[in-house]
Formats: structure tokens, sequence, C-alpha cells
């Protein structure tokens, strides 16, 4: 899916096929390069090859095209806890799923992610989607304690400290990952080495 | 040490006090909140309250400074590898203490990590500084290699993923760590939660 819109937008695209989708792909490639306070209208118009005018059809400014994005990162993070395996059986056992949907859902909605996990709160916008941010954390947090609860999870290690650090894991891969270009892993691969590192750990 | 030094930097030394110790200090600082791209001497000059010919006899320019900080970054890192733990024993008890001694380096040397961490390739120091991460990375993966050669590690995560996601945590760390701000972790306390879920895993 993110494929498909990565493609259509910044050079094929021409004016009249231009939707709110693929706009919002060029304004966050824009965000990505820039920094969202960075960029400005003029910048998201030369990229997108239309006139602001043009945008302003389609959205009311950047502030709505950053929470356009954000709010498809949190979709399909949120999306992930909603899923069968995140809802029923022993929480370790949800709390695997959600690690290894957690990372699906960063390659597949790689520019998306990348834009939520820099969002530094400075504008309204900024401050929800921390607020969504913290909200999944502290769900994650409450798996991970009920697990220990359970005797699922050893309970020497914080687990405050042990869900910061398995994000810390799992974020760091929008960091190398790329979709398609050469990549050496395939998704299922490394989201299978997340929960495997961080489940069954590295020693034999 | 970081701590000493950092509160000797921007508020608190007098001109004639200024040493190169404390002048990189407060580049770093600047460095981190424009990007080393988007500083200036003028800026270097007003955050250390000196002039910019003051800066100049210390050092030729800004590359000098972000030279010195990535080199205190890799020498801290490069060091660890040098550590009686990681030189004898088994290979896998060796990368259990370069895992260790990296996390603690990142936590001591906070802003001086942080700044290699972002280092981008643009200059020629940058692109020293990327070219010696990789050594410390290619060094790592060959211990990894050697730990799974010896039976000691699985042999289902490929060694490149696997030394990707453990530093992926351990960078991730630099994120959210700050040292004395009322940090709920102890360094002990972090460094043994990354090597408990890194090696050992979660479950119990």
């Amino acid at each position: 899916m993110a494929e498909s819109r990565r493609t259509g937008a910044p050079g094929g695209a021409k004016r009249d096929t231009y939707t709110p989708e693929t706009l919002l792909a060029v304004a966050v490639e824009v965000f990505l390069e820039r920094g969202y306070d960075g960029t400005s209208m003029e910048h998201l118009s030369r990229a997108a090859g239309i006139s602001k005018s043009s945008i302003y059809h389609h959205v009311r400014g950047k502030e709505e095209l950053l929470h356009r994005a954000v709010s498809r990162a949190l979709d399909g993070l949120f999306g992930v806890l909603d899923e069968p395996a995140a809802r029923t059986g022993r929480a370790v056992d949800r709390l695997e799923a959600v690690a290894r949907g957690t990372t699906e859902v960063l390659m597949a909605e790689l520019p998306y992610v990348t834009l939520l996990l820099r969002v530094r709160g400075n504008t309204e916008t900024e401050r929800w989607a921390m607020e969504r941010r913290r909200d999944f954390d502290a769900r994650v947090a409450a798996l991970l304690k009920e697990a220990v609860a359970d005797g699922d999870l050893r309970a020497d290690v914080d687990v405050r400290l042990a869900t910061r650090l398995l994000f810390g894991m799992i974020n760091s891969i929008a960091e190398w990952y790329r979709p398609r270009a050469g990549n050496a892993h395939d998704d299922a691969e490394v989201a299978g080495a997340v929960v495997t590192l961080a489940f069954a750990g590295l020693r034999t």
C-alpha cells in the first residue's frame, strides 16, 4: 500500500490526478527531509508540482497534512492492539503479537511512522500525537506488567525500562530499513528477529 | 566526568577560564540543538559567551570541534573493545561485555555519543566518523558470528540483523536517558537490562 502511494506521488502524477492521498505522501517526504518546522507551503508546492492554492483546495494548511500523516501511523499502531492475537490469550503471547505487529506496521508505513517518531511537540497536533504515543506505550507497559504477574516474563527487569528498550529496538529499524531497495531482510524476517531477540534472547 | 564538564560550561565559566575542553562541551550542545550544518561560528561564539577570535585561538573552526567531539565518543566505544572482558574468554561473554560497556559509554558520554549517532556524512570528518562506526559494528558482528559458531548464540537470527537490533536498542537509550535529572533508572540497571533482554530474553 505504502509503495503504490509513494511511486504515484512525486515524479509521475499530473496536476489533475492529485488527491489528498498523493499530496500527503509528498508532504511527508518533505517533512522528513526539512523537518516539519522548516517546511513552508512554498516547499510543499514545489515538491508536489502544484500551486499553493491547489494545495489549499485539499487542506487548510501544513498542520492538517501533519495531522493526517501521524494519524495514519497511529491508526496502524493502535490497530495492532485491536487485532485478535493482541486481545485474547495469555498476556505474554499478546505482547509478542504487539511487538511483531508494531514492527510490521513500522515497515509497511515507514515514512508515516518515522514522522511520528520525530514529532517533538511544538504544535497542537504534535502534542496530541505525543499524547497518543504515550497512551500506546502505557497500554503495552500494562500488558508487560500482566505478563510478569502471570510469571511468564522475568520480574528482574523494570517494566518501564523493558518497554522502552523493546520499542527502542523496534523504532530503530526506521533508521536503516528501506522497502524494496535491495533490502537484505524481508519484513517477516525482521519482525521475527525482533520477537526472538526480545523474548527468547540471543543465547542458546 | 561528563557531568563536571557540562556544569562547568555554559553558564558558570568566565572568559579566562575557557579551555578547549569546556569550549567543546558548549559546541556539542549547540551542534545537538541546531544540527552541525546549521551551526555557525557566530552561534558558537554567542553560546560560549566569548568572541569568535577567542574560539579561533583554541581551534581552526567548527569542523575541528566536531572532530574532537566524535573522537571522544569513538575513543570511548573502541575503548570497550580493548577492555580485558572484551578480549578474553568465550565470544558470547566478550559480546555481552561489549553490549554492557557500549551502553555505559553511551550514558557516561551522552552528548558526544548522541552527536556521533546523528553524523550523516557531509564533511570529511563526518565521513571519517561513519567509517569508524562501521568498523566498530563490523568488529561486533564478527564477535557475534564467532559466538554463533561456538554454539553459544542461536543460529536462526541473521548476524547482521541481530547486530543492528542490538545496537538499535542500545542507541535508542540516548533518546530518553538523562543523567541526574530525576532519572528513574541508574546506569548499572539500564546496562544490566540491555544485556538481560538481548541475551536471555524477557520470557522466563
